[in-house]
């Protein structure tokens, strides 16, 4: 699925009075089926001296996804990757040779090719050298993402210093940033710590699997239409079991997706007092368990603070934040045992956004409670995290003004809108058994949207 | 000081032309002047209920410092500026009343008005509630700032758990934010923590003091001209001696700026070895003491990754990030009392900025040894903090073409690059003993840039 802009102006003659009048021509995302090879062409794995016994580790990891890997640059192919491996680096200067193999070949980066970066997090106690390189690589990568073409993305992984590089979190992370169901996340880096307790590393599954969530029961909420609906798709796919939410309003929509995923439906206005109850006795009484909730449903209801009524204020607050809130107390209230949570949030609760004060307290809350309920999951084996889409092509975002939608489309480096599914794609991966060592994120899924980071 | 644009499009002929034209019009931005009030007009406190007691404590401060207080928004003022207190808010539906009431008086906000959010930060142990609440703040303001005009700001104070709404650096942030040194910082936050060992906030001057650096030895690198030189007057302003460094090449200038303020010029390549301790020397030998260090020499080499040359990398990190390293090893290592270091980061370091991969790891980098420097400063009760810059009108931007730079002028809220005063007030406000509470942390003074938060 691509929008029709991008569609007109990739098609022959439109592309020549497109390129004419100047204006942005977006690629044509590559997006995951099924079957496709990871990536599209060879990886190219890149190190710091210091570094090189893991980019080593990492190297023959990607060897057993039959990826072709190769470990000098060289001219004579198209690129589909390059993983620039500064685990080890400790000095601001030790990147600078890494990073020029990585600038030597980008050139012949192919079309929806990667970069990415796998590194340390900045911790405490860290040297103000070792700081400055950790934090480096944050800046360096925004920067490399921001100049691919063509539908490459840049993105990291930033490893705890618990975690080795061979951690099933730490490549099932590094796969998907690979991968083309990370076709809108660019501009990215994603903390990987240690695997929750209850989950030992080695039972965690080969990050390869197909079908990660067999066997498994996941809720989706606001699941009837739009983003929803594709999440519930794409869990499906994964293997499990989906348990549809939506608005009694919404009910015909509702039980047309859950028919599709072959899942069930349940009629729930989410700020029901007892919402978090209900929807753990449907879990466990038609499906037998719960082991993903997705909090999907949200509203907005924009209007500039000047002009704010008391009502809009609330219902935003009510739907988005507070009944989030009210549902996962249920949820910890319950004891399960390796829950995923992923919530949405949205660019606007990072950097805030004109006519969405309600909104954007709203959203930001999403990231304060999934910072603070990652904790108690983690307990036991549990994880919760958010999601935050930037432009998405909706139901809902093809009523703006056309204008409007069209420089909200174009800002991003990926100058396109994503699709429901990038959601969902980000979402499946923060539910999956590779995701473990994943708690308390916030991972943007906007094409490296100008706003924000 | 004013661009030229600005000037020309609120000029009277041209100001109905560029509004025909539908040409932003960005607003004249007022800023300090020796014995100009505070704020534009009366300033409005509100709160939830539970902070009551905090607001009434800010209220009274306020009225310490002149201001026209009130308690209620009322429809026959022009406010000069709002203080929207929720300190004690510890539910998302708590912050509904006072947000409302901040609403209600916006479209009577003066222009230059401010409105300012003093809240707790996020911290380990939050329950989900409380913390999407503290979260929740941080979207609203960054949204409001968004929707202000006529020069008028959003900022917050956030303080950690261990800090009364009393401590000299809260009023000290609240009075920055609320006055004219903080005209081009829009959409920010500022976290407040305790202040450091061995600075008693009993022994701390009152934040109102219009020359805090009184006594105090100031070095400024890279002080020959623009941002630099600007820091030096601004220091010199505020009472503190100034050693201006700069390379030898610039020798002229750097006499002039050293001459203007009444300190002295040190010619000094900051990549040398031994620049630590000339500057220590040079400052102890001819000043006797060394109280300020201002990290702002550096230079850009842009070029895409793809084109860049390892002369290019190498020199941009040598002399924005290791050579930084260097001289803080030496100071450090001189175990000086009560040193403020303020570096200048970019808001490339924070968002990556295309053509940039070198400035922004050399930017994020200084962010990351801020960061590891303020916990080892703390123990002698220093700090080390980071200004941001965004879009700054200096000779270097004047040569960027003008359609790019325009474009780049009207992105940020404020719709205006910012001047070399508005980065040097910043840096003045975060070495003053009003700011000792302030560590660790990155300001930016970008006039809310889109790019990054």
């Amino acid at each position: 699925m691509t929008d029709r802009y991008t569609k007109a102006v990739n098609s022959g003659f439109t592309q020549t009075l497109a390129k004419k009048l100047g204006l942005p021509r977006p690629a044509v995302l590559r997006r995951y089926r099924a079957g496709d090879s990871l990536t599209v062409g060879p990886v190219l794995v890149v190190s710091d001296g210091a570094s090189k016994a893991d980019a080593d580790a990492i190297a023959q990891t990607l060897l057993g996804w039959d990826l072709d890997v190769r470990r000098e640059p060289t001219d004579d192919v198209r690129w589909g990757a390059v993983v620039l491996v500064l685990t080890e680096a400790t000095a601001p200067t030790d990147a600078s040779e890494a990073v020029l193999a990585t600038g030597s070949v980008l050139r012949r980066l192919a079309g929806n090719g990667r970069v990415v970066t796998v590194s340390r997090a900045p911790a405490d106690g860290d040297s103000p050298a070792l700081s400055a390189t950790r934090h480096g690589v944050d800046g360096f990568l925004r920067s490399v993402a921001k100049e691919l073409r063509g539908g490459a993305t840049g993105n990291g992984v930033v490893l705890t210093d618990d975690v080795a590089v061979d951690d099933p979190s730490v490549l099932g992370t590094l796969r998907f940033f690979l991968g083309a169901k990370s076709a809108y996340v660019d501009g990215q880096l994603l903390r990987v710590g240690p695997t929750a307790d209850g989950v030992p590393a080695a039972d965690a599954p080969e990050p390869a699997t197909d079908r990660p969530l067999t066997g498994q029961v996941a809720v989706v909420t606001g699941a009837a239409r739009g983003i929803g609906a594709a999440i519930a798709r794409t869990l499906h796919r994964d293997g499990a079991t989906v348990v549809c939410v939506d608005v009694p309003a919404a009910g015909e929509a509702l039980a047309a997706t859950a028919n599709a995923v072959g899942g069930t439906a349940l009629q729930l206005d989410v700020t029901a007092e007892d919402a978090g109850e209900r929807i753990l006795a449907h879990a466990r009484e038609r499906h037998g368990r719960l082991d993903v909730v997705v909090h999907n449903a949200g509203i907005t209801r924009d209007k500039l603070l000047a002009n704010m009524k008391p009502g809009q204020w609330d219902a935003v607050i009510a739907v988005n934040l507070a009944a989030q809130l009210r549902i996962n107390a249920a949820l910890l209230e319950a004891g399960l045992e390796g829950l995923r949570i992923v919530s949405l949030a949205s660019t606007s609760g990072i950097a805030g956004n004109k006519g969405q004060t309600n909104y954007a307290f709203s959203k930001a809350g999403v990231i304060g409670h999934t910072r603070a309920t990652a904790g108690l999951l983690a307990a036991r084996g549990g994880t919760a995290n958010a999601v935050a889409p930037g432009f998405i092509e909706t139901e809902m975002t093809s009523r703006i003004p056309f204008a409007t939608r069209e420089v909200a489309r174009r800002i991003p480096s990926l100058a396109q809108g994503g699709q429901p599914v990038d959601v969902a794609e980000a979402i499946a991966f923060l539910a999956s058994p590779a995701a473990a060592g994943v708690n308390g994120q916030v991972l943007r899924v906007c094409g490296q949207h100008l706003v924000g980071q």
